[in-house]
């Protein structure tokens, strides 16, 4: 079963906006088994809109647009349908009601321009907006079932799961299933080179990688071998999803024994998330000294709801004075070794730990650039030191890049320390 | 002069990367004054990268595409194009041997796939890589000027700039100027009101919103008026640049007056780096401490770089003991108001300020949600202190929204009241 993705607008084509619509609706749709082969993209022109219907429609089995249904001249998608179907438009009364309730409870008038939203092509399906005043249709073109819906991604994404989704539940092949890994440590090639021959030995599973920096994404994709592949008098399977998901979780287990360490979690999985679970199972309270990194340890690690269990303090000393007025850094070891040392490093993660009484403490402190290097210290020259009562432990490292790239990196190398701290034995 | 934009790569068409490549050309092709009417994407197909080339060539007179250069049997763009001119593959040596060299400095073997990468179809230009192994090249398809790059952004964009713009350049209408102002303190609906009537006032201009939660970014667009709203016996500008860059001034000089002091920057300017240049202007030195915003008003302030002008200390105090320990916040104030309220904000400000030397502290806590929240004080309840050798001055918001929403939202005011700070006189 074949899919295509049609987004209107020129917000689009002129590149105001990029189409993660598009990317969005096509990874749920290759959920479902569907095979989307094209995206198209056309501006607010109702020739361009009717051509790329009539064009898709002739080889998918399913179209799902996006985006023209608003209230103002400029949203042609309505009337292009129309045109394209050689029908009429018909006002919808249940739609108007809906639309002149959501005026009303916002104390605006509703303009004609918005009673406008009211109207679909005859002979089509409304697919209702709950959330706002774009609803959306369903109508065959050609052969094609074709779904319109707003372009308002959280509009789109809701009436796409409640309501697209049950009405092509019935053709989608639903032979395939999915399992993620996300991972840190390693570049994309070498994640690649590590899953050399996996396909090979798994017919029927696709690897695919999406790069989040500095973080790599593995995904696992077990299809249901086409006929061409079945010998002659095999027979077909009772149950191909049983079959798909048991493909994948073989497949998987490869994946994961070759990657090793370097997977940290599963596709929902956060890397701060899971420094944090780290956490509450040791039962252990974290503070954090940071310089270079500025405060995005704990940005990373404050994103994730309930960090007031196990964060007491992140103190980012960017100054000397503070290095020294917060987390009591001698003037002697900023005086004899510099502030980017591991002498240094070690004294911020002994203090921050001390003033904030935690169980473990972390301390970054580097230089992001593009200033602040020296003859023997290099943009990027990072040091690292995580203190505990067992002991303080220091590591460096050298990252290459920009100044962002190089705060991230030094980040995620930070708690990794933390999680890797977590799990020894004391 | 009309545009398309053609992407290949089933890593798209299945959604597991946005797009993000065309609506950078877009945008890049917009501001050179051509129309960009369509984006089409195709996964690795040969047969529908051919039928996608033919069918843009015959409205295009640029067709820009992006991807299918590599050196793996699922690139396919080359053989594509060569198939859709009729024409064989040349191996072009000039590619070979920088390819060979690249292999040669990382100390590798170059395998005999990526001498594929150094073909391309006869009487094609290349369009050399020099930070990647895919070269790109020219083609004439029917009438339009093909430019065929690697799909990897950032030797993309280097192509795009250095090899494609000098190459279309003399058929770029280059009628239009565009003027961005960046702007924080009300939602895309309250801007859009501002602005109405804008373009209708300055004919020829287009108002462009962009949101970039919680900033909205204006775009003034101005082109050159077609041919029909020319009066008869109009002479033709002698200089279209300087009659579009003035016409966009003026409507730009309207916008500004319109929005205020909503506006904070031009399109180049980041709300911390406008924040970090009125502080260095001041000569003032800044602390900070946070709370519910957890290192991300830290965060915002360091990715600038030379943050170390002015920042001296982000005491990211998460613990309530880590507010007495490092700020000095009384064990009273906690007890008898809480660590969500004015009084601890200014004594977190206070201390920020006194424990660092700093001339200017900011201060914020409050409830980031989803838990933490009791009768009085709702999830999204915020307190802000900024203590100056002046005093203490605190404010309260109330947010709504997810964690993150607020957490955002939080580090904006507070960096706005920063921002205040410094052009009060004192």
């Amino acid at each position: 079963m074949t899919c295509a993705v049609l987004s209107i607008g020129t917000e689009l084509t002129r590149g105001e906006l990029v189409n993660s619509n598009a990317a969005w609706l096509s990874a749920g749709l290759t959920d479902l088994g569907f095979e989307v082969v094209e995206h198209d993209v056309v501006d607010d022109d109702q020739d361009r809109i009717i051509a790329a219907l009539e064009r898709l429609a002739k080889f998918a089995d399913v179209i799902v647009c996006t985006g023209g249904l608003g209230p103002t001249t400029d949203d042609l998608t309505t009337v292009a349908v129309a045109a394209a179907l050689g029908v009429g438009l018909v006002r919808d009364e249940a739609s108007l009601d809906h639309i002149r309730r959501r005026f009303e409870r916002l104390g605006r008038p509703m303009s004609d321009s918005n009673a406008k939203q009211a109207d679909f092509p005859e002979g089509s399906t409304v697919l209702a907006n709950p959330i706002g005043t774009a609803a959306g249709f369903e109508a065959k073109v050609h052969n094609a079932r074709a779904y319109f819906m707003p372009g308002v991604p959280h509009e789109m994404k809701r009436m796409f799961d409640e309501q697209v989704v049950p009405r092509i539940r019935d053709i989608a092949p639903n032979d395939s299933h999915q399992i993620r890994f996300r991972t840190f440590g390693a570049p994309e090639s070498v994640v690649g080179e590590k899953l050399a021959g996996v396909e090979e030995a798994f017919p029927g599973v696709t690897i695919g990688y999406r790069a989040h920096f500095p973080e790599i994404e593995v995904k696992v994709l077990a299809r249901m071998p086409g006929p061409a592949s079945r010998r002659p008098g095999d027979a077909l399977p009772v149950d191909p999803q049983a079959v798909v998901r048991e493909l994948a979780e073989r497949a998987a287990a490869e994946v994961a024994a070759r990657l090793g360490d370097i997977v940290y979690g599963d596709g929902d999985d956060t890397f701060a998330g899971v420094v944090g679970r780290a956490l509450r199972t040791r039962g252990w309270t974290l503070a954090i000294a940071e310089s270079c990194t500025g405060g995005l340890v704990g940005h990373m690690i404050t994103k994730e709801p309930g960090a007031s269990d196990y964060l007491l303090l992140d103190a980012v000393t960017y100054a000397n004075s503070a290095k020294q007025s917060v987390l009591g850094v001698d003037e002697d070891v900023l005086r004899g070794h510099g502030a980017v040392s591991p002498e240094c490093a070690a004294r911020m993660a002994e203090g921050a730990r001390r003033v904030s009484g935690s169980d473990v403490a972390l301390a970054i402190t580097g230089i992001a650039g593009p200033g602040g290097a020296s003859d023997n210290k290099p943009v990027g020259l990072v040091f690292f030191a995580i203190a505990t009562k067992d002991g303080t432990e220091v590591k460096e490292r050298r990252f290459n890049g920009e100044r962002l790239w190089i705060q991230t990196l030094a980040s995620y190398v930070g708690l990794q320390m933390v999680k890797d701290a977590t799990t020894r034995p004391s």
